[in-house]
């Protein structure tokens, strides 16, 4: 056996995973081991698929990010994908190219960490491709499914493009939590015990797969997409996609509040959490639009209490940011973005 | 709209792609544009999944490669794990890394030469994505279909491990063609006019995705899978899955002739066709194991007179290769790992 085929042996121990033959009918008929994985349907299923990758000195750094944070967020961010759809996550590939330095206790720790994140998300590893490479470099493909419901179609997936003049914008949880996260840890406090909470949406973030998965089974969100690059950049591609603007409430974004602490940090004091809230990346909460119509519908789901209406969808294609003070400003797409010079 | 999104068009726009919404029944109920993409089914059909890396440094190198041959090379042997389970090509999802300084003319070539493969194979892009990278790192995921036929059931899907002893090994095509092009490219002959016919299967391998469908309908193959690394280690790969062994005869492997021209060069007049055959990688021919009574059936396949018949399954696990002298030799997998030290 040949050194690539040893380390898929070792990746497939280390995660969940189908090895060979599985359900013939609404799963995995075929995992690990072959050519090819086999995805097997029943009537009236439908497959969601979503690319994703996160690469060394692009989206981590090797000397600040633990191995397992890395593990654990390359398959929870490509999820956060699945769910902005409302699909229940089944199945993921995992294309890893590797150092040969990486492939031992590194290789173990990251696994561990994409262990627990899929054990989290109930899915298993269905196959991938692993190869050498200067800097580590993780490419994932994850599968969700709409699943028929007994006597009911699949599923309603939520796209982008449904928003409609008129219609709340929604988000949930604090947004800028992530962004807080990088520059504590860019400032070396990854093992300050005082500042632990605050590490955790950037390092190990939460996603909101069920919530999700509750919105779209009930029709509630007209359109719906998870912030990954920041909210300035996030809803700009919904509303593009939807061909609708936006009007946002500054003082109802639900911003993060700095601890005294990181106040105290020398170069933290001048965070500002609105600018972060607009504009921080990873926080993977949910943005979605509701019609008027729906939002008392909205008042039964789970976790309600962590929703905030912060806007309307408007007409035309601007974007405006409205102040405490009744002043109306565009707001820019001003997020994460690899391509930005 | 921020430098990534006028990539993702910029790509969409040079390759055969969907862009939003496309057939509701057995295809892309969603394509480019959302969070995730959707693949409807229809009764009876299963979807085939695949990915494959190809990164700078590793599988091509920039100074040597043109970068159409990049493009169409990475999408074309993605593909070819389809093909080995007698899948249909369908769609693809590419994540793409990239230095900034290849945003411009060396993507364009790029995308020229994937087009030219999505084209000759009837695949369009359904999603992926793009960042930026210290090196160029491609990351191919590639879905197939096994179509249910009327009156049947989908087609059978050919797998590493149904061999059984007995069975004739099979090959289509030539062997070690890619490895030749590579050393010939390794001494600078790209341009060299003399050597464009041996250039071909290294830079833009053909695959025999017609032929291997063929195969998977008429049920003739116990076992198949591609010839990616080269013979030793994927026919070790087939034995192991099917536990198995295998006996080949060195004289019966279709190897290259070396023209004199090649002959004549300094260095290139040792390389070794047996060698080349039995461990040089990319070739992408079809290695698949055929019980006897099923052999008749083949002599029907198209482009039957490229195959060759090199040996048989064994019991036991052992690969042994007959030299035509009558003696027997182990033969060890010692084609292409990328992790071999």
């Amino acid at each position: 056996m040949n050194g690539e085929d040893q380390l898929i042996r070792k990746i497939a121990r280390a995660v969940p995973s189908q090895i060979g033959r599985g359900a013939h009918d609404g799963g995995l008929a075929l995992g690990i081991g072959d050519d090819a994985a086999i995805l097997a349907s029943r009537p009236g299923d439908a497959w969601v698929v979503s690319c994703d990758s996160f690469i060394e000195g692009v989206h981590f750094l090797a000397n600040v990010h633990p191995a397992d944070s890395v593990g654990y967020k390359s398959l929870v961010r490509a999820v956060s994908d699945l769910a902005a759809m409302g699909a229940a996550p089944r199945f993921f590939f995992l294309a890893l190219a590797l150092p040969a330095g990486r492939t031992g206790r590194w290789l173990d720790e990251f696994l561990r960490g994409m262990r627990r994140a899929a054990r989290s998300l109930d899915m298993r590893l269905a196959g991938g491709d692993t190869t050498t490479g200067r800097v580590v470099s993780i490419s994932l493909t994850v599968v969700g499914l709409f699943a028929r419901r007994a006597g009911r179609n699949a599923a309603h997936p939520v796209t982008r493009s449904g928003a409609r003049p008129g219609d709340r914008i929604y988000v949930t949880g604090r947004l800028g939590r992530a962004q807080l996260g990088l520059e504590l840890l860019r400032r070396g406090r990854l093992k300050d015990r005082r500042f632990a909470p605050l590490l955790q949406q950037h390092l190990y973030p939460r996603i909101r797969v069920a919530l999700a998965c509750w919105l779209a089974r009930n029709r509630v969100p007209s359109a719906m997409i998870d912030l990954s690059d920041g909210l300035s950049s996030d809803l700009s591609r919904l509303c593009r996609a939807s061909n609708v603007g936006a009007r946002l409430w500054a003082d109802r974004i639900p911003s993060v509040s700095l601890p005294s602490a990181v106040s105290k940090l020398p170069r933290l004091r001048k965070l500002n959490p609105l600018q972060m809230a607009l504009h921080g990346g990873d926080d993977y909460e949910l943005l979605f639009t509701v019609p008027a119509r729906k939002e008392k519908r909205l008042r039964a789901a789970p976790q309600f209490s962590e929703f905030t209406c912060i806007g309307e969808i408007t007409h035309g294609r601007r974007i405006l940011l409205i102040g405490s003070n009744g002043r109306a400003t565009p707001l820019e797409p001003a997020g994460w973005d690899p391509f930005r010079k």
